[in-house]
């Protein structure tokens, strides 16, 4: 069956091999005889699913014992309200504006009450860059630091994390969590949707320091209370069940190709051969600062939107799809997670020289 | 491949065809050279995926122009917090309590600061009956009357409707929808999470009257604003795109059995024949008042826990697996949702008979 390189931005490309176990999985689970989708989430065969996902997710992460997983429901938009609603005890928190994610998560925490600092912003160059900040700028007197460590819409990454003087850190890792080796422990919150680089769309994985579950205050409703969940093992309600085996699935396949340094190996030589190429040609420009490149999200764009639009109108016709720019930059945008495998990314670059070569 | 008959009471039983159909997808959807867990929300392929199972829905439903259907995620106990939040505008409420699940709504409404009136419980006899009010005791003040329209884990239904005297009703159909013809115009919102009778769990349908759609006060979590969603058209952000793509698959599978008209007299039928036969009997006794029976919840216990463990033991010896009853009631519980075929019921009435003669 044909098989296209979906670069799209999210929900994105999966490996195929998780796919064809969900197909061979579909009719019956193992011997189960029915579908994960129609067990009862409170059975044992799907208690041993979930958990499986919960220590494969653990042990890929190195995720230390006094945090915990939880797999939510409402994307990175619920979680904008969740983390002032639960950790603005003080009702002061700091963020780093890089994008309209960003953007969105310090409207929502000033909409909840907080007295929101915008430390720093690139909104001036449309986020071609991540601000660096001083620890002088971090108030310690903060509940918590918030950043979006890769931004999917402008293809900027955090290549070093700020110092926060001991400040929570809270990461936004919808686009890059599991793309490579992090330290947990730098973290209070890291969270992602999983549609991305995890699994399918309507599952979000947030992982948080215990010492930060149990202070949501007593109108929060339950279901944007952390400790909600914590203390019911992700099973307040019914989860996501079928989307959590499909990020079980895709856990089991990072694992067998070697973890988190082995797919950040990866993920650095795919992207290294797209932007070694850009870099040698005028014909294609990246407008993001060479430092704060992204591995995930690889933006550019011809000198005109007419050559942008031939471009990804050829790509199509190469079984190359979702190559189109966020409106917000125009051009194009290459999203090459976990899942893409290089010979896509190959792919790409040699349609690229044949379209300048082509067009120059 | 093997199939178990599976009561379970949610995540439920799907139509095999439906099944076979998301297999058939799995490595391509159609043309599109990638499973539907791969589309971007925002592409054309997937629009017309969403449009389709919300068209059908309407169709199925024939749910009139004034109202709204969005697919939102959280489940019920989301629902339980978004109702007071957006429709609270006196602060006041009536709720019948019928469960463990307006239980759960009515403590949520209180947290959230409502007034709440329990106009009326069953709670004094396990739930065994939906109990009757009269129109006197509606608050014609409230902002709205909150009831659950089939309670899951007692097997109890509405089989009318109260009198609201105009103040607007809510239901939760989590276990109901679209198991039977329902005159969408008497309630203000009918919600339902997926996993029963639609799909996989992870999508919650809000069918909401326009009219009450933009009243949710400033401090209103964005993602739990009904406006939010209904503004952009559930696309606000990454929607649960597979579970509301295997959920329209439910929905051409129940349109092609001929809709709500043909699958409510399926599920009268097959309810029928398990009660009926349990008239029949003194060995199986249903705690459930005779009038208030739900189609899709049906609840018996043998006359000792040793007996129903045996019961439920042989059962899966023969392949029909997720019998036990919830543990506030003990004894059985047969879910016999839209997609248990009929031979389920009859299968399990064999065995019933069976059991019985080897045990009384």
């Amino acid at each position: 069956m044909k098989r296209v390189y979906n670069f799209s931005a999210g929900p994105s490309t999966l490996p195929e091999s998780v796919l064809k176990q969900a197909q061979e999985d579909m009719i019956s689970y193992k011997d189960a005889g029915m579908n994960v989708m129609e067990m009862s989430h409170r059975s044992p065969v799907y208690g041993e699913i979930i958990d499986t996902a919960k220590q494969d997710l653990i042990d890929l992460m190195e995720i230390p014992d006094n945090y915990e997983v939880l797999f939510l429901q409402g994307g990175a938009s619920t979680q904008f309200a969740m983390i002032p609603m639960n950790l603005g005890v003080k009702g002061k928190a700091q963020y780093i504006n890089t994008g309209a994610w960003t953007k969105k998560a310090i409207a929502e925490a000033k909409k909840l009450g907080m007295e929101v600092d915008v430390v720093a912003t690139s909104e001036d160059t449309t986020f071609s860059y991540i601000p660096k900040i001083t620890s002088e700028q971090v108030d310690v007197d903060s509940d918590y630091f918030y950043i979006a460590s890769n931004n999917t819409i402008y293809g900027t990454s955090f290549v070093n994390l700020p110092d926060t003087k001991g400040v929570t850190l809270i990461a936004d890792m919808s686009s890059d969590i599991l793309s490579k080796v992090v330290n947990v422990s730098d973290y209070g919150i890291i969270f992602a949707g999983a549609q991305k680089n995890m699994g399918p769309a309507g599952v979000t994985v947030v992982i948080i320091r215990k010492d930060l579950i149990g202070n949501a205050g007593v109108t929060v409703p339950t279901m944007l209370n952390y400790e909600t969940h914590s203390k019911a093992g992700s099973m307040f309600n019914t989860p996501p069940t079928y989307s959590i085996y499909v990020a079980g699935l895709v856990f089991k396949w990072l694992k067998e190709i070697g973890g988190l340094p082995a797919i950040q190996k990866i993920n650095e030589d795919k992207a290294a051969l797209l932007y070694d190429y850009m870099d040698t040609t005028e014909f294609y420009k990246t407008p993001v600062a060479k430092e704060d490149r992204s591995l995930m999200n690889i933006t550019f764009l011809c000198s005109t939107s007419e050559l942008d639009a031939a471009f990804i109108k050829g790509a199509a016709k190469k079984d190359m799809v979702n190559l189109k720019g966020h409106r917000s930059l125009g051009g194009m945008r290459a999203s090459i997670y976990n899942a893409m495998p290089i010979e896509g990314v190959q792919a790409l670059i040699d349609y690229m020289k044949e379209f300048e070569a082509a067009n120059k």
